[in-house]
């Protein structure tokens, strides 16, 4: 190749590529993401980002199979997951004989869409997903656990107040029911989750143009405007007196739900009933969750899923009830860090930046390695550069001490730590420099 | 679709996919990887799986074409990425304004290479790579402080002893420049790199196939046969008396790596100077490395990389000189997961199963909670089942301990907490079980 025939380096839009910096912050969030689902013993799974199409497309259509990156290489139709739940289901069907259940699996990964890309959409991005499956059955108490899960995360994550929507699709399918408005409840409820997006006026409206009467439209509205603590709206479904057994079934669940959420220790102001909230059509089959910032609503559901009866139907005649949530990890990071809402417990990789005012930088080896052996990240700069250029270069890192060593420092067996935010600076033996930086840690 | 009429759920072959008690040893393996990476102040980088294809292949050609996954999507072409260094390439060409040099980053991904599937090769697999790149120079210092990046990540994987093999790339160079052999130098070099597994007599006898006369022929042999210690093996290559200026430059390298690996606190032990390692041909320029395990010599070098003069000429003017290396993974623990040898820390994500005797679970919650905020991984079986199979559950899924409540302990805020390897149990306050899961960490 000519070398002056240079090829401009560039990212496919669409795909988020980010600078060191902001990387730091970002693996930060996703670590913690991590360390909460394993404190609930989850197991981590890692499945390939290729599975055959026949696959992953075994239920999809529409929109899925329009933005899926699909090829064929030799024989094999193959595909980039677009969810990490139908790998999931492939892999609970594929492996049902050696797992053990309830499997309680966590998987953080890369997932793509082809979709047409816009501000803050991504063609790759992270989901942090978990899901629990019963071999058969489930518990509904699992259905309790997984607010303490979004909790503990969200407070893990330190983004403010957020509060955990919870709703029962049973209670919404048997009210339909009662009122026998079955088919068109699909319709009813994609209008119903538009409702702090267009306001129950226009609800109301297109309610009407269903075709609904009038009087039924006002119980679907008074049904949905319930107002009042969690316990007041399980009240108040009671005695709506809906004669349906689904209907029943369902303020049931939430109501045991609610008792649970309480026992696993989630405050009162974390979570809330919202019986407007409807999540998608034909997937959730009970309880369902959403997840807002209290400071940040124009966010939308942060961390949302539910309950489902059939994990693996495609794939395996076995049924597998289960229930998960999802983060949109790469959406939301860079919506918070559009906002300067990400927080930071350490921004640097690096503790320290040992360095040498003399020209021979060799007698920072063997201390950097002391450092490095107490469990401290130490780098050492080897350049030939001028006592400015090293500083600059720790501080562009947010590397928050510098290491000097000189000949007074070699002679003496001691190092001089320098805090580059305060700027104070101590002349140290090595173990107690060493010391000073673990318990900083 | 059809519920009788089932999809076989199954994995595209050549792609790992662990159970969960294996995916918890890999995954262990890979984060003592990043840790030690992170301990010498790497930079994670997380580049896109997919890139536009003039990007991956505007050095490429041969195998790297034909294994690679491509395909168009809209107007674009891209391709799933073949290794961590292109990509790198691209992002340091791309972001060079916005970074400090020396650029020192990690990446550990996963890679894509569609060849055809045999045992212990694979499709994706993860590599973990650390690179240092210079702003138009690189001091030779970087290339001593990479064998104490393996040396630190191979005691930490503890794999058994290791041995890592370092050589110049210059030294060999300059050698077949002083006999006249240039043009047969990558011919030459293949050979040699084969010594191992064909031995002496056929490399001579391939290289007398090539028309090198026999003395030239006994001068390689005996240069590449050298024995002795590291210094040993200096003093002989100062005493060849070879004029050539390349050759004294990669000698005078190679005696700066040895003396500082030892102040970078290596032990003679684990490196040694290898004259036969080439690694490939046209890449790197001056120091190369390999590592292997000494137990298992039959997997090859199990780390390996080296010194290249320009990163990124592909993709801009700037000279990027840079050093690095990867590890396998995938292959890696394919290989010793096979033999047996991947150590285990840590074999379950939850410390604790915490269950009840009795039919209600719930008071299990509370308990989990403080577990849990307290740092131990809780989980809490919830399904009503009797208790031998709840002991099989945590038996299966390698929890140390299980935590009973039952009446019992119940009514005196206990808890009974028992070691599932030793069969040993206690009633302990809550507290104080804590305290003893916190100690055994």
């Amino acid at each position: 190749m000519e070398k002056d025939n240079k090829i401009e380096p560039r990212t496919i839009s669409g795909f988020m590529e980010l600078l060191p910096n902001e990387q730091v912050l970002f693996n930060q969030m996703k670590i913690k993401i991590e360390q909460s689902y394993e404190r609930f013993g989850f197991l981590p799974l890692d499945t390939p980002v290729l599975e055959l199409s026949e696959i992953l497309l075994a239920k999809a259509g529409g929109e899925t199979e329009k933005q899926i990156y699909r090829f064929t290489k030799g024989d094999t139709d193959m595909s980039m997951r677009f969810d990490l739940t139908v790998p999931l289901a492939k892999y609970v069907a594929q492996n049902y004989e050696q797992l053990q259940f309830p499997f309680r699996r966590y998987q953080i990964a890369k997932v793509y869409r082809g979709e047409r890309p816009q501000k803050g959409r991504f063609r790759e991005f992270y989901q942090a997903d978990i899901d629990i499956i019963g071999d058969g059955e489930l518990s509904i108490l699992n259905d309790a656990e997984i607010p303490s899960i979004i909790y503990t995360t969200f407070k893990e994550l330190d983004f403010g107040e957020f509060t955990i929507r919870i709703n029962n699709r049973k209670i919404l399918n048997g009210l339909f029911k009662s009122l026998n408005l079955v088919a068109l409840s699909a319709d009813i409820m994609r209008t119903i989750d538009k409702i702090e997006k267009i306001g129950v006026d226009k609800v109301k409206e297109i309610l009407l143009d269903f075709g609904i009467a009038s009087n039924e439209v006002s119980k679907i509205l008074n049904f949905i405007s319930i107002n009042g603590s969690n316990d007041e709206k399980l009240l108040f479904l009671k005695n709506l007196n809906i004669k349906d057994e689904m209907f029943e079934k369902g303020v049931l669940e939430l109501e045991s739900v609610v008792k649970n959420i309480r026992l696993f220790g989630v405050p009162e102001s974390n979570f809330m009933i919202d019986l407007t909230i409807a999540r998608g059509l034909d997937y959730y089959t009970g309880t369902i969750y959403e997840t807002f910032l209290n400071d940040c609503p124009q966010l939308g559901s942060v961390c949302s899923g539910g309950r489902y009866d059939n994990l693996a139907e495609y794939y395996t005649d076995k049924p597998l009830p289960g229930v998960g949530i999802s983060i949109g990890l790469t959406r939301l990071f860079y919506q918070l860090n559009e906002l300067n809402l990400v927080k930071v417990g350490k921004s640097s990789i690096a503790d320290i930046l040992i360095l040498s005012t003399m020209e021979d930088v060799t007698q920072c080896f063997g201390v950097a390695q002391e450092f490095r052996n107490a469990g401290i990240n130490t780098e050492v700069y080897m350049d030939n550069k001028k006592m400015k250029a090293k500083i600059k270069y720790a501080d562009k890192l947010n590397i928050p001490f510098i290491g000097i060593i000189g000949e007074e420092e070699q002679k003496n067996k001691n190092i001089t730590i320098k805090n580059l935010a305060t700027g104070e600076q101590q002349v140290l033996s090595v173990q107690d420099a060493i010391n000073l930086l673990k318990s900083l840690k």
